[in-house]
Order: C-alpha cells, then structure tokens, then sequence
C-alpha cells in the first residue's frame, strides 16, 4: 500500500507501531517499526558498497550509496567547514533530478576524489546523463576529516576507494560499525530504517565524526537513546563509576592516535517514496533535526555536516502533505537512530576511541547477552 | 589612496572618467578605467595559469586563479546545471575564510578533477588550511560543458591539467582568447579589468560558453559593447550583408564539431579591497548582473552558471558602504566587460565556432587595422 488517503486505511495498519513512540492521533500515517534489516538497504533501490582501509598507515575509508536507474536527491548543508561536490546540481528546479550516487567518504577534502572513481565506474557501465558522445554520471559526494589517524597525513581516500566502494555495493544488510566513511570517524557508521503505515521505508545511514558529543554526560547514555524502536539499542543505564566527565570529555586518550579534534557528520537520508527534488531537499533538511537530538553541540564552526536526501521511486505521483510530513519526520528520527547505531557499534581500531562498549560494559550488559 | 571616507577626496581623482560611463555625481566612487593590462592579472595578489589541449582528440582546457597567501571568497551558483566543487564551504561565516586557487575548467563534471591536481601543487608547497601532519589546500572549481568538443569523448581535463595549470600561474597579463577554460567554450575565454577612484582594481576572467548569445540579434554586436572603456572593443556597427538572423542563431555550422548544445558561463570576478567572506559573495552575485546585460537569455535550466568572488587583502580593515557599492557595481560592469572581450577574441579551432571578426569582419575594421 502506497498511498493514504484517509484516515480509516492508516488505522488499519497502525497496530504495530512500536517501541516507546508518541501515540498517533486518528489518521496520521504512524511508525510501524525498524524494517526487516534495520539499515539503509531496506529502501529498494538502495546498494551500499565500502571500501576501508586501516593497514599501512591507513585508516579511512568510503561509502557508496548507489542505485540502479538514478534516484531523485537534494541536500542540506549545516556545519561551518564543509567538504563537498557536485552539490550545486542538486537545488531543486535544475536540470539534473537524478543523481547515479553519492559518496561519503573519510579524507577530508582529498577523499573528494573517491567520487571520481564513482564516476569511473558509472561511466564504464553507462550510467549517467546522456550527453552527445557518452554519458556524465552525477555524483555528489561529501567528506569527513580523519587524516592523519592510521598514522600517515598522505594516506587517504582516492578515486580507487570510490570505484572498488561503487563495485563493493550490494543490496545486502548495512551493518554499523568501522568500516567505509566510518573507519576514521570518531564513532563510526550508523545505520537504521523504519517502514511506516503508508508503505514506504525511510533510513539513513551516517558518519559520525562530531566536535560534538552523541552522549549525555549526565547517562553517560547516548542522546538519541530515547528515539528506540523496540529494543534495538537494549540500553541499560551504565553504572556509576563508569560514567565520569572524563568519561565523556574530550582530548582524553580514545580521541584518536593524533588527539586531532573530531569535526563533520556525513549522512544521507533515503526513502522509496516519489519525492520531487525539492521534497527530497526538504527531507534532508528536517533530517537535521535527527542529528540535532543525538549530537551536542552540532554543526560547529568546524564541523562539516552534510545531509543527503535521496528518493528511489521517480515522482511520477504527487503525494500527500499526510506523507510527506511523516517521512519528513520519520527521516529526522531515523538518522537519529542511526548515530546511536554508530556509537554502540563502533569499536576500536589500532588506537582509535575506544567503543561505547568497551567504555560503558554495563549500560551493554544486556546487548552482549543478545550477542551484539 | 585606499580609503575614501569624504566625497571630496573622490572628487580630487574623479577627473579621468573614461568612455561612455554614466556621470558620477559628487562624492561617488569612480570609473577612473582600464587596468594597465585590461586584464584579470591587474589585482595585485592574482597569479592565473592555463593548461590547454587542442591535440589527439582533445579540444578543452583548463584554468586556475591562484594566490600566494590565500584570498577570500564567496560564490553565486545561478544556472540550472551546475557542476561544482567546494562551493559549501564558501558560505560567508563558516571556519574557513580563504581559497588556496579557484579552478575553472572545461571537460563538464569530469573536469572537477582539475582541482584535484591543484590541491596536490599546492600540498606540495605547503599551502593549504594546516591541520594536525600538513595541510588541506582550499580550491573550489566549477566547469563547463565542452565534451567531444575535439573529436573524442573521453579527451578532457583531469588532475594533469590542473597541476600544470597551478604551475604555469604567473601575474602576466592574460590574453582574452582560446585558452583554459576557453578552448573548448563556444566563444572563449576574456577578461578585463577596472580601476576605481577610490584606489582599488577590480577585474574578471569568464569562460563563455552559454546556451544564449551574447550577440544582439538586432545589430550583431555584443549585447555587452554598451560597457565600454575607452576604446577597448573598437568595434564599428558591422553591414547588414554580414549581419543576417542565420549568423546569430544557433545550430549552425560554427556550434561546434559536434554540434552540442552550448550552456554554462563560468566566471570570477577579483578585487584587491580588503572584503569580508560575505561581501565577496555578494560581489559574486551581483556580478551576475554583468552576466545579464552580456548574454540573452541567461541562467538557464541547462546552464551551469557560476561565478566566484576573490578578495587578495585579508579583510583587517572594514569598507565604507560607498566604497563596496562602487566594487559590487564595478564587478557587474566589468564582467560583462570580459564576455565582450572573449566574444571579440575568440577564434576558430579546428571546426569550432568561427570567431566573431571573422563573421563579422566588417564590424572589426579598427580593430585589424589597430592589429588585433
């Protein structure tokens, strides 16, 4: 069922609504749950493919988030230091309303080039905008700033990382943790989905490299804690001794091998409902709000963060402001719960942050039971 | 004379206002000319350096404008299909207040990659933001769309053409024509420069290459010769044998080998006052004005406009609202200066686009007969 159009056809679905969600008054499309994955892959459309490094003074990676016949996409930019291309193209009413894929990458401005390797790889294939003589694939990209953390200032992203990311890319569950963009982040990748009562599939996947922090220094808790479908995060509060200021503080020893300042989350947000250009922007830019209540403080002078918005479905069908409000906001929780994601998952690379674990065992005593 | 805070110290050098300018009224900020090259090389702290490639199947290039100590920026993205590099990071108020080089380039969004080899040239000389273990050079791009202008899709410019256009970068005059960025733009590259009463420089450098005309149809001179400085154009009214609708349309035998489609116009407009990043950016926007008086229709949907704005002095000091309206309008004016300039330079290359004298050679008597 892809279209609500009345109130009676949401109720009939809206059972299942999980976790601790606000009640839905009558009508409203409602939250049925994480989907069958709880990653971005579960919108279809929707291949993931990384590629990271963490040898050789490396330690960074990319992520490719690509699809088969374009998707729709815009963007929103919040952070004060961002590294970003082909982003231009996508304000809405241009030419372009279809993007082959978007690149999120480790490196800093270098990493940057990972999207011409994206471009490599589409253009060998044929995808992209059909020109006289070829065709030009589009593909924004944004970055996040590890240099220097696997050791070596010069080893980084290139355009290799983003063709063997782009060739990497399956449908296949996304899992959080170290790998592609978040190899170098200070807490890693995230991922999360959620299908809501109208049909469609909302998530988000994310690098999570704030100055900012994701954890309530009163909890020692992430912040998004409370945005749970279930009990996909199985939180319970750590114990005292274990939540300190230095805990939670920066510069302290986990901040990476170098101390070098964390700055930038990278995201995208994706969905298959038939969003125009400028909807899909809209849903980039309320996705900040997800970050707004998982991150603190967030977009920093120096951070780099940049939203995705992406729409697998072209908008052939206009939707509902009943629809588009609940995607909207499904988009904002969803990319909210992929920084939680992130911070429970990541775990430490040569002498990276420690993971959330690692560093609070008792608020995870009852993942580790589940095997997580 | 940096500063002019009394309307009577403007009227002390207010003397020499050339050509057809409207008369300044008393204390105004004045025309006083021409730079003393007419060229975008006149703002003291520009170097500009070009890569170019009419062999083997190529018929692009590739230019970058870059400093020494880093100048401040701002951007105006206008046309519907841009493709863009490092622009968010321009937005006035981010951590980030000055460019390394900006690269403008042919080779449509592959040429991107232009940037790439700009950032290795000045990573090697140590030029760049400094972060923890070296630097992170700052250097925005946007091209145009020139592929399969020479014959082979694939011949455009890569990193190679921006690292050895970093190289080649000296303060030399720059010679409107078919160079850079203007090799494979339908009519070139120009630029022209301007200096104020108030002491400043301000100048342009355009790659033209737009899906409208910079010719009026009605006489077959340039929309832009109206801006004129002294006698800079030396053009004449050319005679009606020459001036017939077939020459101004398009689709013609002058397209293009390919007869692509011509769109995007991309330019940067410089000065050496001391402007902030948002003022930059607000010289950069209304420079598209210059734009608009210069080529009909403009902006459009299949157009990558985009314009850059440069400022060589760190902004230490602030400017009186006179002296930045008098550099705002003066970047309008001498950017459709430089489309004038590239529209009367440029020349036909291999089965390009024949140059304007050449189809309109009564219109350029004085011009050859003052051996241009």
């Amino acid at each position: 069922m892809k279209r609500v159009t009345s109130g009676a056809v949401a109720l009939l679905v809206a059972a299942a609504v999980a976790g601790a969600q606000p009640p839905a008054p009558p009508g409203r499309v409602t939250v049925v749950g994480p989907g069958p994955t709880n990653s971005i892959t579960d919108v279809p459309g929707i291949k993931v493919g990384h590629h990271t490094r963490s040898d050789s003074g490396y330690r960074s990676g990319t992520t490719v988030i690509r699809t088969e016949k374009g998707a729709t996409a815009g963007y929103s930019q919040m952070g004060g230091a961002p590294g970003t291309k082909e982003t231009d193209l996508l304000k809405p009413g241009g030419q372009v309303r279809a993007v082959q894929a978007i690149v999120l990458s480790g490196g800093s401005a270098f990493g940057l080039d990972a999207a011409t390797g994206v471009m490599q790889w589409m253009e060998e294939r044929n995808f992209g905008v059909r020109v006289a003589g070829g065709v030009v694939p589009i593909v924004p990209a944004a970055i996040l700033m590890d240099l220097g953390r696997g050791g070596i200032f010069k080893k980084r992203p290139d355009a290799s990382f983003g063709y063997k990311a782009a060739e990497a890319a399956t449908t296949a569950p996304v899992q959080s943790g170290r790998i592609g963009m978040g190899m170098g982040a200070g807490w890693g990748m995230g991922t999360a989905s959620v299908k809501l009562s109208n049909g469609y599939t909302v998530a988000a996947i994310v690098g999570l490299n704030p100055a900012g922090s994701p954890l309530d220094p009163r909890t020692c808790l992430p912040y998004g804690s409370f945005l749970e479908l279930g009990d996909e995060f199985n939180l319970v509060q750590p114990k005292a001794e274990e939540c300190t200021a230095a805990a939670t503080g920066r510069g302290g020893p986990n901040d990476g091998s170098d101390n070098a300042p964390r700055n930038t989350t990278i995201a995208l947000v994706a969905t298959d409902a038939p969003l125009l250009d400028l909807e899909a922007e809209r849903m980039a830019q309320i996705a900040n709000a997800g970050l707004a209540r998982s991150i603190r403080p967030i977009h920093g002078i120096g951070d780099g963060d940049t939203v995705f918005g992406m729409a697998t479905t072209p908008p052939t069908t206009s939707m509902s402001n009943a629809d588009l409000q609940a995607i909207f906001n499904a988009g904002a929780d969803v990319l909210g719960r992929a920084v939680v994601h992130a911070v429970l998952m990541s775990k430490q690379v040569g002498n990276s942050r420690a993971g959330y674990c690692q560093q609070y065992p008792s608020a995870c005593v009852k993942r580790a039971a589940a095997g997580k």
